[in-house]
């Protein structure tokens, strides 16, 4: 069974890989699309990883601050947001859980993608603005569960997605999906303030 | 069986509905997302339809031309796109099959949502720069499948997904998807020049 | 949005709706595929409940029995295993956390459809024969989870699947999923013994 | 990327592989369940093929009668029956296109799986019961329309599902859908007399 091709588009065929693990672009896409965020849009990152995220989000908002604590990780993703030539994003090396520096209820999105993600959700409501975005990459169904339920306390509209891509084969005789693929990644918690 | 929240987003939500299907941000995240349109990016559109796609793709791009030949929908697309407060939308009410004006080759993407889109590629290859992007939203199988194989004529690569997206039922108790839900909207193809 | 047409074989048309939840013919084809149970197989059901999953496992197999502790889903369980016109159940009015009469290791599958279902695990493996089944039917992931990790102690097997089914919309002009349906019944845990 | 475990039960485990494609427990249990096939029902196959979907039936209904135009095949679904011990299987070496011999409008299920299916529609129609399914297991999206369509002119109820089975990896620490795995097998298309 080969490896599905996920169809990167150039902005992504330009990064390394190998390091932690890579966001899928139907996840960024269905970021992007549920928060709604465009040209004019400020986020903050929780959890650089191998910084996919992070280009994908660069490449749609204004400006994006991220944060990684882990040293090899934050070197593999200053590399990709710098072959990515975006020139908008700040990184900070530090344990988020030492407090970030964004308060001031600003911000429009806090993409979280660490263990432990329902613990930022206080942080992250205080530097959102009315109406912005916590959204959660949440691998377990277990880590999306506490961080959707302790977001209701805080937000005012929460919920929990997960998306699924599959690929047709088109040929002249006939579509239908093809047999084998990526029928996983992460779930998706969203809790609007 | 209620009919499900699609958690659209402040900016889809000042939109007026009723008129033509309306794109879901599911779809408009795809494109996004495999296209890497993003704040540099310019977008022409075959069919404005709804003004739900348009005005998703204008909220991330820098520019978007949007053809529609109904009279009828392009009042409705533009509404909306007054509504959203984007003000990077061009607007031509003409038959794409009469000729569109951008024959370039300078643009990233063209959206096309339109029956007998098979019939667009030689005319979105022509708009399109080097490695941008045709994407067809296509509604039936044998529509993407017609547009795949066109595509295939002319384009470097093509590939067809269709996405999915689950919402989750969370409680204390338990974590599940919900019952009832929408579970098909459209095929994309992606055809890259 | 219509409730979705379930697509009922006549043996389950004849049955009562309006009870405990019914088990959908998805699961029901599940179980019985990924068992192996036919005309020779030997079934208990913990948690008759509406009697759908128990008409659908005895006209497959030889011989069911099925245990209920509310007396009132026992009364609805054999109505309907009356109106089907089966003949190979038998019903017993008890809390299988009292025990099971079932203990001799001779019995193809044991289907579990109960709270608490991983507490079950040790009486379904004294009942059944080598390379028989334990299934969990489940509705919460966390239910699913504590009966597979429970089930990993006794069995030689276990796996959890989620199964699901798309209904097409079939026309001369096209064929495409239906926009809406039924997208989540249960999650499936299967142990071997 | 590792080969799925497709979870066989011992029934398949025992069958021999690499000759024509293989009918997947899930598909199996899906004509069972949404046909109501059991002990008593009789039922023709049209098409052995591997002989896979002949055992599933054959271990569920009282009798099953395959036919199979091409040799290599029929010797590969006749060494799978043996196999599995079942001897309610009768096979005809025959193309099913000169015509099959029950027309006595007395069996439960003509089950096909060739080339064409739709112009098989009549005379499963003649073979079938009133309240008995043809059930077409369709490769292509364009021949499940086909058949769908042409059932549809003879035929009272027709409808066309896909099913899909996503397998869970549980631990200790969380439960998610894995990864990677077979996303696709076949359209369903079931037209009950």
């Amino acid at each position: 069974m080969k490896k599905p091709d996920f169809h990167f588009p150039p902005l992504l065929r330009k990064l390394k890989r190998g390091g932690p693990a890579i966001t899928q672009p139907k996840d960024a896409g269905l970021v992007v699309a549920y928060t709604g965020i465009g040209r004019e849009s400020r986020v903050i990152e929780l959890g650089s990883g191998s910084g996919f995220m992070t280009v994908q989000l660069a490449n749609v908002a204004k400006e994006v601050v991220s944060y990684e604590k882990r040293k090899e990780f934050l070197e593999i993703a200053k590399e990709n947001v710098k072959r990515s030539g975006l020139k908008n994003v700040t990184f900070k090396h530090r344990d988020v859980f030492e407090g970030i520096d964004e308060k001031d209820g600003t911000w429009d999105l806090v993409l979280c993608d660490i263990p432990d993600s329902h613990k930022t959700v206080e942080m992250a409501h205080a530097a959102l603005k009315k109406k912005g975005y916590l959204v959660g990459h949440c691998m377990q169904a277990e880590q999306a569960k506490a961080l959707h339920l302790e977001a209701e306390k805080h937000f005012e509209e929460v919920f929990t997605i997960e998306g699924t891509v599959r690929e047709y084969e088109v040929k002249e005789f006939g579509i239908r999906p093809k047999h084998f693929g990526l029928v996983y990644t992460a779930y998706l918690v969203f809790a609007q303030k």
